[in-house]
């Protein structure tokens, strides 16, 4: 019987538990690890893992697949940990929203036998730990997967048709190209959330305004509530494309601000309503796919792919009890990895 | 049977009269104007509104109130409309989200036999129109009353009974230092999502950003769904207000900035952690209510307030049926209007 260990049992390590135990791949056997007791007692009450293995170098030694689902700045210690005790052949992912530090720290610490594949499910929310974890937390969401050179073609499918098993749609990219665009879209809302937050709390009127504050705030502010630690590590192993996003945003702030701070006159209003249009339609566009139509990523679930979701959750299974090495292919795209950085150029 | 007049018939008018119908004035006539026609027979189709008056004069002339629910840009020009054709006494009100420039128009506008109280119910949510209307988008929210001088007390009363009636909270408040509130919680929050959208939209690669952005692009960027002609309305009646309230966003977002910037040490390390887990904390109170429990503004739902709330409904409908001009007076606080500043200090 294949075995996987999930390393850290939070929300992400929970959900990729459950989400197993809801697929193709249910029998296989999870083994946990958690250094904060209750959460491993809770993450195997939601029967996320068969086992709970208090001892990381043993819950790593016999897996055939490791996955570490703790902070991004954890990783570094757990695969100083766990590489003395690994097997050749075991395959290592993880599920950090940062790449580039995590693929530096496993060219540096893993063994050259130990393949690995970074990464990164597009799939979150504000809650933490087992409780809120949820079986269908990754369905529909894009999978960013970042395999290292010691990963051969066999275990990149391996992660890839575990990410489809549980309802994902890998994405292969590049990790520098991976930091640029999540710094965009996913570490840039954490750092104006957090922003909104100090803004407004500092005025001596904050205890008015904060009965006042309704939905709007409520929903902008919301990625403050994300864990102090996991942001802490996002943005340490992340700076340079933060740091670069903050400026485009106070660009378009400042903006905005011009625009009120102009004497109001028939242009000044014509500016502030194309404005608002501009930024709904492009809204509304995302919303709906509009912009992603061109070259889909994102496809609707269909029988053709439910099939070869069933297909691929098999194919890992038999790749784990390494009972086929020549079963067949799955759709992985010939060349996975990109290398722009178009992220930076404006 | 006392009649009660909604001009525009959207999201908010629509619940309004949703509310209305729910509640203990559940026999008040309603009467609906609104210029979209096809808005209007949704609306009365959802029941918000006994019948629809299509010439505007003809459905303020008879109402005991009016209340207007038109985007604030548009309530200039419904005031000269309807000014020559208000009877003395008719109590006028409004829900736009700001309230500087609509108290100056009553000012120089509607005739002084008509008491205006300024409205503002801090509810809402994206979608728009009648169909997105519910009866009970007002429950617990804190509903803001700015009278003018024209406004005696049975009026305002009245207007502050109508707003317990419906499940809201009022909240008397100078009319300046709402507008200086609203725009650190509800409409900087607006400015930012309107930033993200053009800062990640601007990008060359926003089509892979586009596919990659998740939960958290999502809720920051939402406001940009919001009508653009209501965003644009609240935006030029609110400039000075919100252009301070983006520069002290761009502070802190430049402060954020120069933590990424600097050399990584023990010290920076700390301030980032610092950060993060701070604004949790903040968030977390707010949400919790913790910072307003020192003069706790929204109270729970007892059966005391509902007892309270039956009464201001019923004395609503004495006042409009004009039956009894000594009724029991609610409990509007002694000094309902407050001059501070506060917004502006730091």
């Amino acid at each position: 019987m294949p075995t996987i260990a999930i390393i850290g049992l939070g929300l992400i390590g929970t959900s990729m538990g459950l989400a197993i135990k809801n697929s193709q791949l249910k029998d296989i056997t999870i083994i946990g690890h958690e250094v904060h007791r209750p959460t491993a007692v809770r993450s195997k009450k939601r029967g996320a893992v068969d086992k709970v293995e208090r001892y990381l170098p043993a819950a790593v030694e016999n897996p055939h697949m490791v996955i570490l689902a703790t902070p991004v700045m954890a990783i570094q210690a757990v695969f100083r940990e766990i590489a003395p005790h690994l097997k050749p052949g075991t395959i290592i992912t993880d599920t950090a929203s940062t790449k580039t530090a995590v693929m530096q720290w496993a060219e540096e610490i893993l063994p050259r036998s130990v393949p690995f594949v970074g990464g990164h499910p597009m799939a979150g929310k504000t809650d933490a730990g087992p409780d809120a974890a949820e079986a269908t937390l990754f369905q529909n969401a894009v999978y960013c997967l970042t395999p290292n050179k010691n990963a051969d073609a066999l275990s990149v499918d391996a992660v890839e048709g575990l990410t489809k098993a549980i309802g994902a749609h890998p994405y292969f990219i590049d990790p520098g190209e991976h930091d640029g665009y999540v710094a965009g879209i996913s570490h840039l809302p954490i750092a104006i959330s957090a922003a909104l937050v100090q803004a407004t709390s500092k005025s001596p009127s904050w205890s008015e305004l904060s009965k006042l504050a309704s939905s709007g705030f409520r929903d902008v502010s919301r990625l403050a509530l994300g864990d102090p630690i996991m942001n802490h590590d996002i943005f340490v192993t992340n700076r340079t494309a933060i740091s670069h996003w903050i400026g485009e945003l106070v660009t378009e702030l400042n903006s905005i601000q011009e625009l009120l701070d102009e004497i109001p006159d028939e242009a000044n209003d014509k500016a502030i309503q194309t404005m608002f249009r501009d930024v709904w339609e492009k809204r509304l566009n995302w919303m709906t796919g509009a912009d992603a139509q061109e070259n889909p990523l994102i496809e609707l679930p269909s029988t053709a792919e439910s099939l070869a979701r069933s297909l691929a959750g098999e194919w890992v299974v038999r790749k784990l009890d390494d009972l086929d090495p020549f079963a067949e292919k799955s759709t992985r795209p010939d060349k996975p990895v990109q290398k722009r950085k178009g992220w930076l150029r404006r």
